[in-house]
């Protein structure tokens, strides 16, 4: 009887693969996600809620329906080699969101059923393939990430002794200065925002600002140098080695030629000497 | 008779093609519209119109229609075809605009009148190249784009239903919402106008904020670097070509070259044979 | 007696020439206008006025003396090629400026007089070199930056038009548009303090920022871009051109060798055929 | 007896080299730094120091107790050497900070012992390696910084001379000024904050202020590509020299067998000229 199951078991789970991976149903759960998006937005829109706001509750949910069991077939045909996959877990927790009963304290949630739409990520090669470019790109930055990190931290522990007492707004707390010195590093209103008036009270605080922000502004640059020199060297290997290859390929035939070549004119040579030794 | 029509038609119409193609014509245009755009611009200053402003905009209205005979004369020309080129589309349209009534609900459609000046860059090959680079380049941005404007959506979503209630003038509604990020996006006041504000009444806020300009800054500088990397790969291949094309050609005479040595070598041999063979 | 001027003549201008391009005199005059620097960033502070103020000034003039000494001479030596040279006309100029009495109508002068330290830039060859560089970079972005320019100038006319009476310390005069919109380029405060308060009272600014930005940053990421690839470019020429040449030379020796080979080939072939021919 | 100590001394050196730079005592001086890391950073949090701020004091001075230590023995090993390595100076001042007693006008190096977490990267090698390129990256920069910093002081003095007296709290003083115009040059509010309220009683302060941003952002821009282009440069010289010498040694082969080819063919014609010669 167990063989029997298990006779069965592989035919149903290999079916369920097959339709999973159709291509055909891949393009309509594609679409369902894009209606999905269409929904989501339209949802907030009061007027459009108070005319079709039921159906399109409605749709959502039906629409969530199909995901949740399109996430369930999944995980039935690859059981947990599915969590193995960046991708597919992404899709179970976006989609599993949407089933946490969002009241009280998880209120938040749900605005963060939207996530659903990024799905279009993991249903799209061409953006699954960049958004895995992005991620990788990310490989390269790294160590300089890590010094930044460094050096911020650093910051943000000194703006709070330094300035913390005068100003608990800005750098009352870690998080706080944390804060607030992502935002000098993004320049957005470091001087008449934060340092001038830091300045009133510590005449000295330019000397805090102006180094953390030439330091932290050529980090970041570096950082991007080093995105801009890793995409293009990869361009660069890429097509050098297939040309580097095709010359390689033709010295290389050089040499066996001249090799060729030289044989003949020794075997000439012996062919030579033979008749006159003789 | 209409055999006669059939011949003189073609006539006229190629004596038009020859006229309107005409590089005195052509120079003669270019002047025209950069007349405009300085008329454009005088009709601006309150005291020059009060002087001569009846002048102005009686010269503006010839020079109008100097272009719509223009573009009467190349539709005349080029019929259908014409509608085939953008650039011919782009010059029908800023023409066609000046012509609509602008009272009313289309009064503003009297500012963009100005954007006939715009036509330098159909009549400057220099800046036609330029602009066909740029919205080439466009290109390569495009799945980075896609993902980007994904990202940008769903946050507009979750930020009009998070903030939406609390903050009607900057997420009541998706317009707003996708209005305030892109202002967010460009660093603009981002902490100090809307993220500070907000958090005063959701103090994880940030929590939403700092991803947001951390993917979207990311996003975007690769979505540059894509662009610098298919302009240096360009020029690269151009330049590359050329030089790689030289050194095939002379490995490919060095390779023939050896190949008659050999035969010479091989010739050689045979001959020196014969006589031993004797 | 006049031949005798001319014999003396070319001497005295060749002497004169011989001390004004003297390196020790080079190395004074540098060392001058760098103690000027200081002493004009000294003249700022109203402590060291009142205490050294009537010396520093004394020692202005004296320095000021040399350098239109310094001026003269050069114009003795080179006459009207002086004007010729970029660097001798901008030495002239800030040097002139601090003779025109700066009073009255022309007090704004007295401010300009700072700009002598500029020639710094004249006497130190690297730097020279690098505001060399600088200017010569400038031309590979002329036409995208030309592009920019007919944007520019069609946004502020249109701006103008739109906004100009609602807004007119932003948007009244051509000039004002031009000003407020290079403001909105650099993205300080394009939203909350410009874009904002305009769609206040035109609900559909957003429509004239949000392109205008889009365009205007593109358009200036490709200039910076074109000044990247430029710089990738000739950094690449230089080096590739140098290695290049040297594999060319070793494939020509290849080529010339093998010429020599075959030709060797021939004789012997010639010669043996002689033999078996006698 | 003094020999005997000569003979002891290089041995106890010699230990104590060897235990400072054993693997195992360098990883646990690299934890400590990261746990004095995380107990400054909880210093900040008054809760935290009102239950366990004893315990976090004395554990910080234990640690510093280690450093002194492991300085003093890196001194005693490396006598007057230590101080030519860049690294082990920044040691000795991070912890000598530490050492002051920070009061009355010294309290603020109460806040820079916290730079003392920065050893973070002299212990790990590839941060030591980053932060290492980061500064042989700034070589490449020098002679542009100068040039930057030469128009930056002189804007500085003109603007002092131009607004100081009307804008004493920006442009009062040389140093106030330096600080507006870095303002200025990361286009923080440089217009709505600085230019237009400037430009209220100066109506053509633009004329400054416009060509300055220009001048200061094309210098820094270029700074940047200084940067990019060294660094694709010194991937392109590496990856490249090893291809090229690859290829330089294949054709330098092809060379010699070449010449090889050629002297056995010279020798075979020797070798036939003599029998015929007989």
């Amino acid at each position: 009887m167990s063989s029997d199951t298990v006779i069965v078991a592989p035919t149903v789970r290999e079916r369920c693969r097959q339709f999973i991976e159709n291509g055909q149903v891949q393009r309509i759960l594609l679409t369902l996600i894009l209606i999905n998006a269409v929904i989501l937005g339209m949802e907030t829109m009061p007027t459009v809620m108070a005319a079709i706001g039921i159906y399109l509750v409605m749709l959502d949910k039906a629409i969530l329906a199909v995901f949740v069991v399109e996430i369930a077939i999944r995980l039935f045909v690859h059981r947990l080699a599915f969590f193995k996959d960046g991708w597919s877990v992404f899709d179970f927790i976006v989609v599993g969101i949407a089933l946490v009963p969002a009241s009280g304290p998880f209120a938040v949630l749900r605005a963060l059923r939207v996530l659903r739409v990024l799905r279009v990520l993991t249903f799209v090669p061409a953006m699954r393939k960049i958004v895995g470019a992005l991620i990788k790109s990310l490989n390269g930055m790294l160590s300089i990430a890590m010094v930044l990190g460094l050096v911020y931290y650093v910051a943000a522990v000194m703006a709070t002794k330094l300035f913390g007492e005068a100003f608990p707004d800005w750098f009352g707390s870690l998080g706080a200065s944390l804060y607030t010195l992502f935002q000098v590093m993004t320049l957005e209103s470091w001087s008449m925002g934060i340092s001038r008036p830091v300045m009133q009270q510590f005449p000295f605080a330019w000397a805090f600002f102006v180094p953390f922000i030439l330091i932290a502004t050529f980090t970041m640059l570096n950082l991007f140098i080093a995105v801009i020199v890793n995409a293009v060297q990869s361009m660069h290997d890429e097509e050098h080695k297939e040309e580097h290859d095709a010359d390689a390929a033709t010295q290389q035939q050089l040499l066996l030629q001249m090799q060729q070549l030289q044989q003949e004119l020794q075997q000439l040579r012996r062919e030579l000497k033979k008749p006159t030794a003789e």
